[in-house]
């Protein structure tokens, strides 16, 4: 007998993003020469995505085009796009993981929204209070997941914990790492620094007997240095940390620029210095780490910056489809079901009765 | 008769910081360079530091230098060096600021000890209660002062109010701004994001009608592109996206320096560029930044970077010796006196009975 293997399929919210639908159908495209085999759900407005796709023969054969009208815009608060996105594309491509029509959804919208309405739609796996946003970040070894980057603006002990845990099996699967090593993000790396709640998820994290590599407190230069492959810390902290770091990239990527502007030696030396500058541009592009996960949930979630370019977007596609690839979802809830169990019975001990 | 200006006389820590007291001599002389005026009250190990000194004679010639057997180390809790640290190099320039025999206290050493026994020697100004740390970030339209970089991990909105106060008159008058812009570090720029301290502490600085200008949230990217002069947020976010741009920043230059070495063509082309690549570097040299102010006590106060070499000591030097010249006390005392009237009366109409 023949093993026919289901392609795997993405469901993509054509609507959600700056430039939608354009970028998400461009995406697409690129996503498909790196992944002939994945096929696509697409969900948006069919009059202006159609054309669209008539441009592409080879993305609009692995491609099914579904009709949505409505459209959930950036403003929307969360619970507005919930209330009455029912029949957005975001929400669309929600149910069609939920309905396991698509094993991942990538969407370039409302990031509020998307938690919403993902933890509306897929609910979060047993052993997980909050799910969180992941993403990469470039580091001197190559890069590293960091969490929370936005979703919860405050976190408890057990919420930090749980994104330790959840970083852990991300870098596990999607890095391909061993053995993850992870760190805490503190003002420094002594144990009587910090606010509470991140002295506590450490001593949890010490205590338990979980199979993580657990580093302890990390500070900020530590991120970039790559002395951790997961990064951990709350939502405002991380949000606050990875767009200030992003501003100065931009800045500093400015003055490079302006370096070589300057004077006719510069310029002559730019001509000369061209391949190795382009390659640092490259090594350096922040599309390159574009697509930032939904960690937590009942289903694969990735988030695309609103302002993508079509090559961020298909790198953000790019991540959904390695997350399916390697079974994430798999690994996330067997792992969280046998470490919940040890976890609650070793927090038990570690934190008296 | 002919008027006699008494010269600003700044308070060192000669035995603070990595490679005290080398760095401190050798940066007190690049100082006195720029500062002729200036004279040194000099604490630390006579043994150590008066052959250093030899080797600069004018430098000596505007120092007094006094014996102070301790030495605060790195790893000095701020409870054990504010009690035993009375004999310490730290101690006594601190208590020279607090008897009128110097205007400022420049120290390399032990952040959380500094803090400590400055708050106990000097006390918090009138109408503040938790002083800050307050440092410069290179910015799109030069630099903006940020705080609270460390001292206080947890703040309620109403810290938030007074750093944003603080850092306005820091900015008047230290960056020699009419009208400093001051910005409230968020998650995003809309009103319903963020936690309950910095909602609260943006609807206080909206409600009172102070003589400052509140341009409201901001996000980490505005940082360096220099949406506003003066940035607010809590020694936690402040201390970790501050050193997590200043990694992303080494990490970044050490790409660009491995591009120029990476073929004959990128070596070549450097040679041409380097005139422009050498003033790059000085601009983005974080010794420029060098120099921590911790605001809101009843003296003058820097620190240095405790790795900070020669140069970036004098800077520091060149902080505390522009806020003595500027009358930065007086402007903060004065300030903070009528604006605490003014803000306890508009508060209470703000907040309500």
């Amino acid at each position: 007998m023949v093993q026919v293997t289901a392609p795997v399929v993405i469901a993509l919210d054509a609507m959600g993003g700056d430039r939608a639908p354009h970028i998400v159908v461009r995406g697409a495209e690129l996503a498909r020469e790196r992944f002939p085999d994945v096929h696509f759900l697409m969900f948006g407005d069919e009059a202006k995505i159609s054309p669209l796709l008539a441009k592409y023969e080879a993305l609009a054969a692995v491609t099914t085009l579904r009709h949505s009208d409505g459209v959930i815009l950036n403003e929307d608060k969360p619970s507005t796009a919930l209330r009455g996105g029912r029949n957005s594309s975001m929400r669309h491509a929600i149910d069609a993981v939920s309905a396991g029509e698509a094993s991942a959804v990538i969407s370039a919208g409302n990031t509020g929204a998307l938690m919403a309405i993902a933890k509306f739609v897929l609910k979060t796996l047993p052993g997980i209070d909050r799910p969180a946003i992941c993403g990469f970040v470039p580091t001197a070894r190559g890069e590293a997941a960091m969490l929370d980057l936005g979703a919860n603006v405050q976190c408890n002990a057990q919420n930090l914990v749980q994104f330790a845990v959840m970083g852990e099996v991300f870098a596990r699967t999607v890095l391909n790492l061993d053995r993850p090593i992870i760190g805490l993000l503190n003002v420094g790396v002594e144990d009587l620094k910090g606010v509470e709640e991140v002295k506590e998820a450490a001593t949890i994290l010490r205590a338990i007997d979980l199979p993580i590599e657990f580093k302890g407190f990390i500070e900020g230069t530590d991120i970039a240095a790559g002395t951790v492959d997961v990064v951990v810390t709350d939502g405002f902290t991380g949000n606050v940390a990875l767009k200030t770091a992003e501003g100065i990239v931009r800045l500093y990527a400015g003055f490079l620029r302006e370096a070589f502007r300057a004077d006719f030696m510069s310029k002559l030396g730019y001509l000369f210095a061209k391949r190795q500058i382009e390659k640092l541009r490259e090594r350096i592009d922040p599309r390159q780490y574009n697509g930032a996960m939904l960690l937590g949930l009942n289903g694969i979630v990735v988030k695309s910056h609103g302002g993508a370019d079509a090559l961020g977007f298909a790198n953000a596609i790019g991540v959904g489809v390695d997350m399916v690839l390697h079974g994430f979802m798999e690994k996330m809830t067997q792992d969280f079901a046998s470490l919940g169990t040890v976890e609650e019975a070793q927090l038990r001990e570690a934190t008296g009765p």
